[in-house]
């Protein structure tokens, strides 16, 4: 029998065109026209943890897109039970002019494979699979017991999870978390997360003459919704960066000192970070550093907005109305519902009396998540990412949200370690999506050191 | 030989259908994709002045989209000319989804016919045709000369008519200009139109990081364009309704007391306009009555903002680029080039640091149009309107542009006449776009009338 990292090697093609196979399934969990690519990518995971050796795998409704489950559970019962968790779900492809080569068409140049889910979750979600299969194909068994909970609604933010663990205590039962929707610090630097952001979403409408009209024929007397849309979208913040919405900062609790000395130590340069963005100078709120204004600072984006005539030319029109969508991300103890709501408010408050305003909030809402440095489960991940990258992780805030990191710790009583492969630079969300084959090569290995070490994921904590 | 009564009423299903044909040619100037369709009705409206009687028919290159002349011009040297005026280009016709039935197939329900263009301007522009087909065939000649001139552009602000009626001065020379492309008061009372005001557009344009971003991963630290264009858009107008562009009111002709006395005495029902445009309350320029706005006093409106992600759903990204499309309607003495380069200026001075923004100017423009109430030209105008619809027509300002009436006065000394029949709740530039009939037949019966009037039009000057 050879050894895990032989098999690792030697595997190394297949399990390439394994990833190839799952992110040719274009299950864009935003759109419903993807409805039916969702349900064929759950059920190709599950094939494929069968496959690997893992049992009683299923696709479990969850009242939206489903969850797969799986387990491996005879390291016996004085050995922890460790929660494999990623998403099989991927970002809307558009714009689609701006991308090199078709989204759902995965293309290897330089080591690199790009497509829509390459690292944002695929290549990080199939690593503890194909970990499973090395280990049992390798030594027979796994070195403790391991649940998975890949999800397919976490672009969406997740919207039934919640309520699915809640139902399903039991079956999830876990002493741990491991994630593979994760990152690192850069293509050579791993990082633990202490903290996630929440989410809150939003879209206003503003509603203005019942049709389109004239503007030579009724110019000049109402109010214009595309107007009345940008005056409420510019009372959102002050002009000096900070976000104007009473309320909106009640809850933020603010970094100690000794935080904010360690944030600092981070190291980024940000003059290449603003060139990497291409922008002429950093814009926000005040008070604060560029890295803690992304990391420990809650965010309110605009991101999307529409009204009135888009096409070429000129075309001489007073819209019937005007829209704009809104998403906030939120730190420790802001509550999504509260934030919210007190935009609303606001938003009606300031609303102008020509006219008619609404506000709709989108289902998706996450809580903030922090965790300690300190926890058992960061400093045995913090040991095996050592090992591999040669280069201790950075302990890191990250801008972006997980909402289901909260609902395993309320519903399971779990932590949740970050424990994925994708680097911030790879496009994630937008055209031309990428993940270093580099990093899918080390996140095979982590995966098959951290089962080992776990084992005494108890004595620890 | 009937009289030019009787052949109007023995005629007017084959005029009907006529004007059926005619719409369905979607001739719409500002899409480019419709360039063959502007050919056609440039070529259609040749024919049929051929089969009225007009002699010396040509489609005649302008540089951009054509103009149809035609002549008669057998009256005498001592009678005066007329240029008859109108255009046979169209809006576009979107949104589609808000169309009872296809723009460009005529529908014709409780004596009206809906269609793109009904109103605007092929309804009117057919009118001054048939009616001299009418004269010919039942007295075998005109009262006066007459010259055609039948535009493919206005709706696209004449670019380039300057420079064709500049260059075919001779061939164009007249006396008076009788406008098919003009309206009524309401769908039983005349007008006549002593102002029209001027256009000029541009487009803004913001940019932010080179490609979208995850709202998350880079959220907080860059400015959104939206949100700056957002800025940009609310400076432009203080919260009570001025416009706030340095500069943009200097050459305005502030209107004599009289003449807002005169304005006042016009009928409206302001709480009916209200309710038609289904707005909960009028909004505009301080100082001033609501139909004054719309008249007399300068516009600025905002015909199409977009940015970012505008599908079903929450898409967390901070997109690229937002943008935003303006028009101004301007009135005496205002210049459209000097307030749109004082709009451009306005914006590069209030443009936030963090994105990069550019104005872009667009090539139409119009300078604003005057003309007294007692020119011979309204005179006689005056008296066809009021034995026809059996009022006289109210002496009125319009808030829509007509780019060529300034044309004709630089190039041929020839001032214009409101001469059309649209009313303005006929969904001009907006979906069901519709004109009465029995307006279609007061026009013509106009027409026949005002060529019989106008023989007199060198004695009253």
């Amino acid at each position: 029998m050879s050894t895990w990292q032989t098999y690792l090697t030697t595997n190394q093609d297949r399990f390439l065109q394994e990833l190839q196979e799952f992110i040719r399934i274009p299950s864009v969990s935003a759109l419903p026209a993807h409805a039916e690519d969702i349900q064929t990518a759950a059920a190709w995971v599950a094939n494929r943890l069968q496959a690997a050796g893992v049992e009683n795998t299923a696709v479990m409704p969850t009242g939206g897109h489903p969850a797969v489950y799986g387990d491996w559970l005879h390291a016996g019962p004085d050995k922890p039970t460790i929660l494999l968790y990623g998403h099989y779900d991927v970002q809307p492809a558009d714009p689609l002019d701006l991308w090199d080569s078709p989204p759902f068409e995965p293309v290897i140049r330089d080591d690199c494979i790009y497509a829509r889910g390459a690292s944002d979750d695929k290549g990080g979600m199939i690593t503890p699979i194909l970990a499973v299969e090395t280990l049992l194909q390798t030594e027979g068994r796994l070195p403790v017991n391991i649940k998975c909970c890949f999800e397919g609604q976490e672009e969406i933010g997740s919207p039934q999870m919640d309520g699915f663990l809640a139902q399903h205590k039991d079956l999830f039962a876990c002493d741990l978390v491991l994630s593979a929707d994760g990152g690192l610090w850069d293509a050579d630097h791993p990082m633990l997360v202490l903290g996630l952001k929440g989410l809150c979403a939003l879209e206003i409408h503003v509603r203005g003459p019942k049709g389109d009209l004239h503007s030579g024929l009724h110019g000049g007397v109402l109010h214009n919704p595309i107007e009345a849309l940008c005056q409420i979208v510019d009372s959102l913040r002050t002009p000096d960066g900070k976000i104007a919405v009473p309320g909106f900062y009640d809850d933020v609790v603010e970094m100690s000192e000794s935080m904010r000395a360690e944030i600092a130590k981070v190291p980024r340069d940000e003059e290449q970070y603003r060139q990497e963005l291409d922008i002429p100078a950093f814009f926000g709120e005040p008070g604060y550093t560029t890295q803690e204004r992304n990391w420990i600072r809650p965010t309110l984006e605009l991101n999307g907005i529409w009204g009135g005539f888009q096409g070429e030319g000129v075309k001489t029109v007073i819209p019937s109305e005007a829209h704009a969508k809104i998403t906030c991300r939120l730190v420790a103890n802001q509550d999504p519902r509260k934030v919210r709501q007190a935009i609303k408010t606001h938003i009606e408050k300031v609303a102008p009396p020509g006219v008619r305003v609404s506000v709709t909030l989108a289902e998706q809402a996450a809580k903030p998540y922090l965790m300690s440095a300190d926890h058992p489960g960061n400093r045995i991940a913090a040991e095996v990412l050592t090992d591999v990258f040669g280069a201790p992780p950075y302990m890191v805030f990250v801008g972006g949200s997980v909402p289901i990191s909260n609902f395993f710790l309320n519903h399971l009583g779990a932590n949740f370690v970050n424990f994925g492969w994708s680097s911030s630079d790879e496009n994630l969300h937008a055209p031309n999506e990428f993940l270093r084959l580099k990093n899918f090569r080390r996140g095979l290995a982590c995966y098959c050191q951290v089962l080992h070490r776990l084992v005494h994921y108890e004595d620890t904590q």
